[in-house]
């Protein structure tokens, strides 16, 4: 499967390429106009520009002819120059736009846990839920897109244990090779699609988690 | 007209209380718990309190009874600290989910003029129009709310005119004193109901661009 990674230099956009590449799937990185791609290309993976601050039809130029588009890119820190209202939110969607204008039906969005529910927003993020919250609206009411939301607990960088639960009451964290692993999971499993799916750490396998979708 | 005016403070706000009392409509200043509400007491206008910060259900308390709902709050120059996320965009949408827990049908929202085209969003204040983009279209597509959105150029302190125009693509500027009594009228006309409105400075009368809504 050819899947374009929007953010592939991220935090878990790195780990979803490496992982895809190791699975024997086809990942695209999709990396801004002035990020480095050389350790892709040194790797075989090849690299697609795009500016999530330009229109819907020139990210679509970067979207021809994937399978499916991950939706990794974020605003990091940068709330003070407005990013998580230009990237988090309206690059997303217009990352929706594009992969409908490019004819690109599959696509999954990293969102946060609690995102739909505005009364469990913790204050120091808040800005950024409400960033994920309107996006997967979008996501859900605006377009046809087959999508995924995956609604991952706090990240953590401890190494992947394979082990999640999708209990959509519980709290917690996940680390970023866990929430990559199922992301590759889900690409190849079609009921996932039209959900919204809560990820922390768990006793499940990814396996188990999806078989119950 | 019961009016409650959401931002009684702002620079329309004012407008907006000042010549709904002498149309004779009965406004109610909407002000944060925080705010100054003297001046309207001693005018005869009642003041209700409410946060943008907090619940639909909280702001709903201070909607109940109201006619109408006028949304002229905006989160000004305080962008830094994502306030045009958490006001302009989710404040708005709170208030929308707000109006429709109170039973409040009627809603006019101030809008942007182009907010609805990214191609002709100015550069300073992109990060406004994104989060206008996305209010409006929660209220279109999002509420069985009985809207209008008012979508002004850009605005003066000028006197007003009295004349004004509604061409969606006109380009330009109009007096807040002008965009407010386009709003009184507009509360009064069903023929507003359901419409985007683009709002210029013109050579029409306000009752001659309703007339032909």
């Amino acid at each position: 499967m050819r899947v374009l990674i929007v953010g592939a230099n991220g935090q878990v956009g790195r780990l979803l390429v490496t992982q895809l590449l190791a699975k024997g799937d086809e990942p695209i990185a999709g990396l801004r106009p002035d990020e480095d791609g050389e350790d892709w290309e040194d790797l075989g993976v090849a690299v697609r520009r795009l500016d999530l601050l330009t229109k819907p039809e020139h990210i679509a130029s970067a979207l021809m002819g994937v399978d499916a588009v991950v939706f990794a890119a974020g605003s990091g820190g940068r709330t003070k120059d407005d990013m998580t209202l230009l990237i988090d939110l309206d690059g997303a969607v217009k990352t929706m736009q594009a992969a409908e204008i490019a004819g690109v039906h599959r696509f999954i969005m990293i969102s946060m846990l609690f995102a739909e529910d505005r009364n469990r927003w913790a204050d120091p993020l808040k800005s950024l839920y409400v960033a994920k919250f309107y996006a997967d609206n979008w996501l859900v009411h605006q377009t046809n897109l087959a999508y995924t939301i995956v609604q991952p607990g706090a990240l953590s960088f401890h190494p992947a244990t394979g082990k999640i639960q999708s209990d959509p009451l519980a709290v917690g964290s996940i680390p970023r090779a866990d929430l990559a692993a199922f992301m590759v999971a889900a690409l190849h499993a079609p009921q996932t699609i039209g959900k919204t799916i809560p990820l922390l750490s768990g006793t499940q396998s990814i396996n188990q988690v999806i078989n119950q979708l």
